[in-house]
């Protein structure tokens, strides 16, 4: 039970950090989470289960949403999709345009929102099923669980809010780069973000990023081990919107934030990490997820380098 | 007939340069163009008209129709304008979305894109007979015309094309400074773009800017001297995209271009210019027509410096 | 007696704000000057010279200087300065250095710092006499004033905190837009900036920037009727920072500004206005300074547009 | 002989590309290297060395000098450096200026040339024999070597022609960033840059990087295994200009490049691993250089991911 322990030392040591950092409140949906709250598993690749915390309580994974997707469309459009999006880190706040209008549209990486909306835009080009009814039949799969769903409530806010988003659909439009009705990317996208995971739901579904493409359990070859090598090689370098370089020296793990909360950190060979913390530091991510990431890495011995 | 004749000379002075030059093909209506059409009218401060060339031929007015646009916004709602748009050189290319996001979504000018549709924003909110009614009924109050109307090709052309202003428009309303619908900003901006009217009407309409806010002609006040003082000191800083201090540098005089080959000069105390030739430089501006207001500018002692 | 009265209610206005503003605190020569002091000159083209405040105190005229090694650099190198600086508004602070690396090395426009810089270098490659001598002949002969003189102690404080000067220098060195030994111009730069005077002496100087390039008074041709007409465009467009269009919405003259609280305007026609008051607005132009040319443009009628 | 096998297929494999790509020119002392000279050169953890190609041929170590010059300077300054140095990936060009200026003056990270001048700044501060003394003797300690030099043609070229390094310098002064005289930075840093070591020479010095932090050989903690965990970070997110996500994408190790044409990657727990050929990709990397690695890390499993 080294890995239980692992985690209740964990939490011990993070607890009096729990309520530091400022909830998400750009939509009223996820303004409503308890900064308080905290949850934290690990599926290790023999399958076994540990967690601490609330981690049977779902949250919206938002910008986590843009890991699975970008597996879709590196299946389905290959290595054309790089045409469209790079993989450098951006150097900038996750949604920012300027680089955009530098670099003809095309976004540094599919990790920050311009870039997911590139993935989606593939996925709604090439999903016969629909991109949001492929994403979930994925994560359901994964999980062997038919209640992941989209949250619809929070669906709607993302549409109303979403104007940033928006003006990056558009104008990357302009460039050509989005291909399909940009209306059309844009509510596939507010669902995708708005995917309701425990971090039981969320460890369990990233599994296969530390094995080398294939479910442990099901057996299942999700995609290629080149493929997860460079999806694992772009949430490392980012991940974390402008503090993605932050995340490497201090965790040494692939991961990959969303603004509800929540993290997934891949330890390539051992396991898959799913965190959540609804407070977030300036950069967006959660304060008190990265800092139990930071002493889980250290005190289990993943850091890569 | 000192008049005619500098614009005869002026006319035989940029002939052999017809043509060079590119014309706008972002939207079909606007790449049919003839690239050596060419159209030069001034109207001095007793009414007088000058032409030569096809001066009643009418064109795109496109981002001139922004000088009667914000004439009505400062009207509708005064200094408070100034809170949602800044009135310095932009320094960019005129659809330039990275100040805006440096600068909390306020645009640099009303004479760049972004900062017209704020003032187009202005208009939606403010006006009671719809925005473009009221942009029509000025222009055609000033020219004592009512055939001036929208060409609705042309305006259906840019609303198929608009990607980019409608990238803009949402990256505005994420940091609310658009304040109504963009979807009902653009329709008004894109159909305002497409104004068609001739060197003799635009120059007319222009006809108050040149005498301190009063139309000369008809005697009614369209704004005041103090408003139209800072209307013309944008138009000489910003009324030509990135290339606005090589205006001032050649011509010296308040002017405005527009993508469909037109421009409207300002000589204060003298009269009213408008060219137009639809081949362009590489900023957007008329390149015969920047030439033949540098010309009468030379010829006819305009500078104001 | 209409200019002393005009000037004389024109104080009368600014006195209550005198005092508003940060005095320049870069070194510490600047730093004492008093916040509250003020002048107001203006010379008319028949030669009457009108003031009050403290019109015969000396000031570090700083950037103001550019306007006048822009004429000589002109006068030497002709056209071929365009190759290496721009003539369009920055639309950034005044010792950026973004726009340069975005352009090749190539600054903006000569009103600035490091446009100002590539001046000096065509002074220092051009002149026989050394650059600052040079200048120190053309100030001296239009003032018909042999004690115009750089303050040393000035000069000497530039020289050590001079960093950013120094970095936008060799960062051009780097493209070849600097073509002598980058502390050669330098060293010619910081006391170019350090030359002391009074607004009597500033608006005198700049009397033929009012004249079409001809002094009146000496009848000499100091530069050519176009070059005067460019220099003021690029006063009006460029001669106070980012603050520049502010000016021209406000004042409507072609202006530049130091941080030694000094602005020299130019009334086409009418006559040159030299105003100083030490504290600066937050772009680093004189406050009360621009205030008062406001007014005084206002009542006067100056105003161009 | 596993590792021989490997090198020879690799070296097998990229033959047919082998001066691809272009030689440095910058400064002649690098313009005369052969494009299609090649050398690599893995030394494993328990001391064993394996090459191919030119192995003991000295080559200019240039940028991959920041990584042993980081390594003093954290043990000297320890956390008191992240002040004047970030740790995130910088999104620009090697020598980029832009985001100093938005960001106070405080480089990204350090490996990209603004940032190893902080780290210079620090070793010139710190080190009492002189920084390129103590450098030299790190890197002769490490090698158990007495002949590693600077090569003082190559710095002398570097000194005359680091008109961009100088600007970035006194760039930094201006914030405070820089402490010590930019003059005295820069002259070592142009020295560090000049170090000449061959393939099996940096191979062995970066080995305390594969294990920890401590020389498996001699024994010795050259640093700590925490900051060796962060050093690693920083190679894989900064270590090749504005092409590090596409090195990690395709590599999956840590890994800096120099312009000489040489790259040092890390593979934790196993070895380090030195390549060079001359020739350079669009960002300033050895071409041939990260094809070599890509191939290894491939064919012998290294990918950290």
């Amino acid at each position: 039970m080294k890995w239980q322990r692992l985690l209740d030392d964990t939490l011990h040591y993070v607890r009096p950090q729990l309520g530091q950092g400022v909830v998400a409140d750009y939509i009223p949906a996820l303004a409503a989470a308890d900064p308080r709250a905290f949850a934290m598993t690990i599926v290790t690749l023999d399958g076994e289960v540990f967690s601490v915390g609330e981690a049977t309580t779902t949250f919206s994974i938002q910008s986590i949403s843009k890991v699975f997707t970008l597996t879709l469309a590196l299946e389905w459009e290959g290595q054309e999709l790089w045409k469209r999006v790079g993989r450098e880190p951006s150097g900038s706040a996750f949604n920012s345009i300027v680089q955009l209008e530098h670099e003809g549209g095309v976004p540094r990486n599919p990790l920050i929102n311009a870039g997911a909306l590139v993935v989606t835009d593939t996925l709604v080009r090439f999903s016969q099923a629909g991109a949001i009814d492929q994403l979930l039949a994925l994560l359901r799969g994964l999980c062997d669980d038919e209640t992941i769903d989209v949250d619809s409530t929070v669906a709607a806010s993302e549409r109303v809010w979403g104007h940033r988003n928006r003006g990056l659909a558009w104008f990357m439009k302009s460039f050509g780069v989005i291909r399909s009705d940009p209306n059309e990317v844009l509510d596939a996208y507010f669902r995708q973000c708005a995917v309701a995971m425990s971090t039981e739901q969320l460890a369990r579904a990233g599994l296969f990023l530390a094995n080398e493409g294939r479910d442990p359990i099901t057996g299942a070859q999700v995609t290629s081990h080149e493929r997860v090598n460079r999806i694992n090689a772009l949430m490392l370098t980012c991940g974390h919107y402008d503090m993605s370089g932050d995340f490497a020296f201090r965790v040494g793990l692939p991961g990959k934030s969303g603004v509800g909360g929540g993290i997934l950190a891949v330890a390539p060979g051992v396991g898959s990490i799913a965190v959540w913390s609804p407070a977030l530091n300036r950069s967006g991510n959660s304060l008190v997820g990265t800092l139990a990431l930071e002493q889980l890495s250290l005190r289990a011995g993943l850091n890569l380098f």
